[in-house]
């Protein structure tokens, strides 16, 4: 199989984890040969001989580099993801981090790609955790769609500025910034709600609470929440057949000093087209440098955080 | 107007916050009238002068009683309840303390409905909070939708006897309970979901975590959540226009020892009806005394706990 080349100068490339998902790899080589033809540079991460089981002929077509071992759903992701340095996910990540490719995207664990992001690629500066970004149905961005269900309420500051940032790439000039809750009241939802808006008022964009309805009729630009509440209401959507439709194919995760993209664990080879595709433009858009600006942090960046 | 006669011996009557709701008095005092078409006995509470204004002539056919004040959306529930002793929503509570309703309607603030059925209603033995239950698409019960945003974990074991003994009301003759979770894995979620996960292990009847698409699919037949969490995932729902259809018409406050509903804000004259006539129909099947059994205080029960 072709051997990657850890050349400069070349296009944008995506590394794929062609082991995550549940229909892995068969729909995510389908998918990177889908990509490949709208013009997406694609390198293939995973098991050679699985890879090569295939009835696609990937070896004459795409870059493929090996990777031994796999990190399934239910395994624990950080535990998997230092047991197994040669899993799919973590060489894609160290590929990435290497300067073999410049966006990241897997369709298996959250976690683990989290994880995997972390250890090899790193955050931004100030960034504590990385969150997940997803493109709602109403045009609204959701940060954290469920990367850390458990953070400070002053975390979504951070959420704020880093979907901010995001959705001006996707051309709102001004976003403005609303909290998930359960009423659009000041005093309204748990302790970790209330806080949250306490935290968030001195934001000039923050437009306060917002309802379900109302994120869905477009109340503010960017949702803020814990990826706990943002992971229920974006699952709770999914499941009421309401899918978050002209998204990116992918969440995004913010706050990774390269872009990685986390794709559905049922992705169709058309959803892992789209996914590569977004990440292609993401990284070709300067999404991690409007990032680096939104977070204050644009002149004299030395090298990202590691995990 | 006509005034209401404690008597004893008469059918089960429904007191109505006729001032509660985004459209009352009309929308309230309507559905009224439509309930009491479909033979359920209902008593006005609210301000006679108002309802008196009205084109509907319910001097004629109602009995009203008359609370002079009126507890609105953004008060803070509590505080107003304490303050206005003379609201419609107090009143009414009172009534049915006093033996002069057998259940309690109002489409006012959920807060204040608590505030009120607590301070005059009281809860059943062994119920630290009253929690919201909701039928759900697919026929499951949410408990908690909405009535406590903070509770401790265990609370979850006495919200999946409760809504184990509502869902027997309804049916099911073996209720099976699942915690609301981003996934049904153990160890998901956050560490109020895996703190409530481990407290409910040692339930015969739980299956574990759901999640919100298991839970539209029916993977159990009470599905329990902090009121937080489950009050995003029914608004939620009901954004993505998958509304509780099927269901009763409103909420019930699963714990207090009178049955007490809650409809919607937005409630219409039909939506009023049809708690009203839920109402009676829990009054009538005994769902209180079948709650009690749940809680293991079947047995001499003297006067239930006050607020």
């Amino acid at each position: 199989m072709t051997r990657v080349a850890h050349g400069a100068g070349r296009r944008l490339r995506v590394a794929l984890d062609a082991m995550g998902g549940d229909d892995a790899p068969a729909a995510t080589v389908a998918g990177a040969l889908l990509a490949q033809q709208s013009g997406v540079e694609v390198i293939l991460v995973g098991d050679e001989s699985r890879l090569a089981a295939l009835p696609d002929d990937v070896d004459a077509t795409m870059p493929v580099l090996h990777a031994p071992e796999a990190v399934s759903m239910d395994e624990d992701p950080a535990l998997a993801l230092r047991g197994k340095r040669g899993s799919s996910i973590r060489v894609a990540a160290a590929l990435v981090a290497q300067g073999g490719a410049e966006a990241l995207v897997s369709a298996g664990s959250t976690g683990a790609t989290l994880a995997a992001a972390l250890l090899e690629i790193g955050r931004l500066p100030g960034v504590r955790r990385p969150a997940v970004a997803a493109a709602l149905p109403g045009g609204a961005v959701l940060v954290d769609a469920g990367a850390s269900s458990d953070v400070q309420p002053e975390a979504l500051i951070a959420y704020a500025e880093m979907g901010s940032a995001y959705a001006r790439t996707r051309g709102v000039s001004e976003p403005t910034v609303g909290l998930l809750n359960v009423g659009s009241e000041p005093g309204k939802g748990n302790a970790f709600a209330r806080a949250a808006f306490d935290a968030l008022t001195g934001t000039p964009s923050f437009v306060g609470n917002v309802e379900p309805a109302a994120v869905l009729g477009g109340a503010a630009d960017v949702v803020v929440a814990d990826g706990f509440t943002g992971n229920i209401f974006l699952k709770t959507l999914e499941a009421a057949a309401a899918p978050p439709a002209g998204g990116p194919g992918a969440a995004i995760l913010l706050g990774c000093a390269s872009p990685v993209l986390v794709a559905h664990g049922d992705a169709s080879a058309d959803n892992i087209a789209a996914a590569l595709e977004t990440a292609r433009s993401i990284a070709e858009g300067g999404l991690v440098q409007a990032l680096l600006q939104a977070l204050g942090r644009a002149g004299g960046v030395g090298e990202p955080a590691r995990g």
